[in-house]
């Protein structure tokens, strides 16, 4: 079999066709999980699964997918693949996207060039992995992996005040089947890098080999409020001056880690937050990542003594409180190592690289061997409008898809 | 004459009656400039002056005077003393409150001992000293003193929507007479000192020989928003760590005045404000004072200076906006060494002090020679009713302000 193309053209059509939905009246694209739009979107890829001939299957978590299976090779294990294509607000078109519908693509080259895979493919369209609209993220991919209780999870209120079990019922994506019905051989997920790295570099693709360790923490710094004119300097204790001290020690940290470490303060607040009295109160938010699970512990050690030094120092009282902590994860060196030669064979640079952001991927992982595909971003913009990759690369990256969902499939 | 004490237990009394106008349901007390709270404790002030015997006198910005004169001394320049009562959102009892009823306690006395002064004595209540619910602070003195434009006063609009001058017309406070209709000869205002350092240092009072310069600015860093766990190090422009090495510098400023300049980055603000979101926008104050124009304004070039720096360290654009400044304020020697010998013939300890806060005295300084006097504030706090100041403080620092009233109107 030497089927080695897709339809590129229809694949960037689609792409560009999805984009539409869930645009408002001022052009701001946003499919929040279980929404309208969201359903509106479901039905599209839904109908394309179908003109593919999937055969489509929902399960409780909504988790959508199309299964490809013949009479030879119904009941073995398939290989999966997938994405999701809930968005957050104000979205780019890529994002999630670009990988189901590359995945549709594939099915449908391997088809049309009579191919006969020795396992069944499956497609799975993941419900909320953006965790804009239900905490936590990547929800429907950690329920298939059985690492978060279903019912929890469809009990989950929103930031609207819904509650996503019902609002999956009201757009039609509340399935029966429990999630996990299905144990795939393997899961390979294509995805924009949503970073600068490929770009900045001058890579074609990226063969992802880890995903880096999550920490998020609340640190509440705790000063005394006094006027600004009237308290001399050492007879202050600023809770603000203090958090901008953890914000910068943050930075140094990264980089004594020679940039394996990304720390990021994006959340600050100061109380009372008047100009002329000296804050009280810091609140704020701290994201730290490695892709080694030891090098992060040390990490949140060290902002730990830290904050232990500057309570001395300082004079501050300081409370932290875990937002949430996921363990970095090692993809299959395998199915890496397929990612790189199918690249080498298309001519592409390819570098291995680590994904910065949570995915999909990392919840199948727990089930199969598992590794993702990066196409660059263009200036690393993702979550946002301006999201873009060139058609380039999405062909390259969803043809490299073909490749290893091909060779996967006849294991 | 020797006549050298007041009614110590009345004036307790009253600043306690008057601490009780504008509690609301849960017990917090407001009075903004020219609201209903604001008439009941003007009503009340002026109860209070009509008793002591003094002519009422409204100006055109709600500036409200009582006024002794004899017919030996009409025409002459008055001593000046006074404060304001407007106060803070959940306010103390003393700031302001403590220097008016004072003063009336002072002509009272004077008046009861059969004292002649030379030249009249007038008490001033001046408009929105607190500047909570109209802007600038200071602005009835400020007005009087021919600092800022009566017209553009009345016209201000409140955070309330409110506009001050139909909102004096409301409660009665809309006089008809010019604010600065008389030139005082000197001008003397007892207050709380709102600071720590009196106290610590375990003074009775405080001779305030100047007032610090205040430099207050909104400062913008533009960075580049990107996704937290994407985006290496290397590759970041982050406005909140910027603004966070500001806050820092700022402090090792402060420290290397000796403690002579103080500054505060009392607002902050982060856009997006997102935990996983670095953020391409910090927005936040500066409050930097010093008493010398001088070292001031090498304080704000410093400043200057450092953000050029950071603009190529860092990456980020930086805008600043002067919101105020205010010169320092150097009081008038002869009356700070009145109330120094006052303060030494009845046993006070005493120290010269610098006013960190702005007061209604650096508005009147323009006019005509002033000084303040200080009173310990318990942990230097203010603005809260945890405002404290022990009774033997007040008395003493009414006692003084007895001494020095008395004096200069002989003069």
């Amino acid at each position: 079999m030497t089927v080695s193309s897709i339809n590129t053209e229809r694949l960037i059509e689609r792409i560009f066709t999805l984009g539409e939905v869930g645009k408002d009246g001022s052009g701001r694209r946003t499919r929040l999980a279980a929404s309208s739009e969201d359903k509106t979107g479901r039905d599209l890829v839904a109908s394309w699964m179908e003109e593919a001939g999937l055969r489509l299957v929902v399960d409780r978590i909504g988790n959508q997918f199309g299964i490809w299976e013949t009479e030879e090779n119904r009941g073995r294990a398939p290989v999966m693949t997938g994405s999701h294509i809930d968005t957050v607000i104000n979205a780019g078109r890529y994002d999630g996207c670009f990988g189901v519908i590359s995945a549709i693509e594939v099915v449908q080259a391997l088809k049309d060039a009579g191919f006969k895979p020795v396992r069944p493919i499956m497609i799975g369209v993941f419900t909320n992995e953006e965790g804009v609209r239900y905490s936590p993220d990547m929800m429907g991919s950690v329920v298939y992996a059985g690492g978060y209780p279903l019912e929890k999870a469809l009990a989950t209120v929103g930031i609207d005040g819904t509650v996503l079990g019902d609002e999956l019922k009201r757009i039609g994506y509340a399935g029966t089947v429990e999630p996990g019905f299905i144990s795939p051989y393997a899961f390979i997920e294509l995805h924009i890098e949503q970073g600068p790295i490929l770009e900045a570099e001058g890579f074609d693709l990226g063969a992802v080999e880890n995903l880096q360790g999550i920490s998020w923490q609340e640190i509440i710094i705790e000063g005394r409020q006094n006027h600004a004119g009237t308290t001399p300097i050492n007879m202050r204790i600023d809770a603000g001056l203090a958090a901008a001290k953890v914000n910068v020690f943050l930075r140094e940290l990264c980089n004594a880690s020679g940039g394996k470490t990304v720390s990021t303060v994006g959340c600050m607040e100061l109380k009372p937050n008047a100009i002329n009295v000296i804050p009280d109160r810091a609140i704020f938010t701290v994201d730290l990542r490695n892709p080694d699970e030891k090098t992060l512990k040390a990490a949140e050690k060290a902002l730990a003594d830290y904050l232990t030094e500057l309570e001395k120092s300082d004079g501050v009282k300081i409370s932290t409180k875990r937002l949430s902590r996921f363990e970095p994860v090692l993809f299959d060196d395998d199915i890496v190592k397929m990612v790189e030669e199918s690249a080498k064979r298309r001519g592409l640079k390819c570098r291995r690289i680590t994904s910065g952001a949570g995915q999909d991927a990392q919840m199948i992982a727990r089930l199969c061997p598992s590794a993702m595909i990066f196409v660059p971003s263009h200036n690393g913009i993702s979550h946002n409008p301006d999201e873009f990759s060139e058609n380039k690369d999405l062909i390259g990256g969803a043809e490299v898809l073909l490749d290893v969902i091909r060779e996967l499939s006849i294991r």
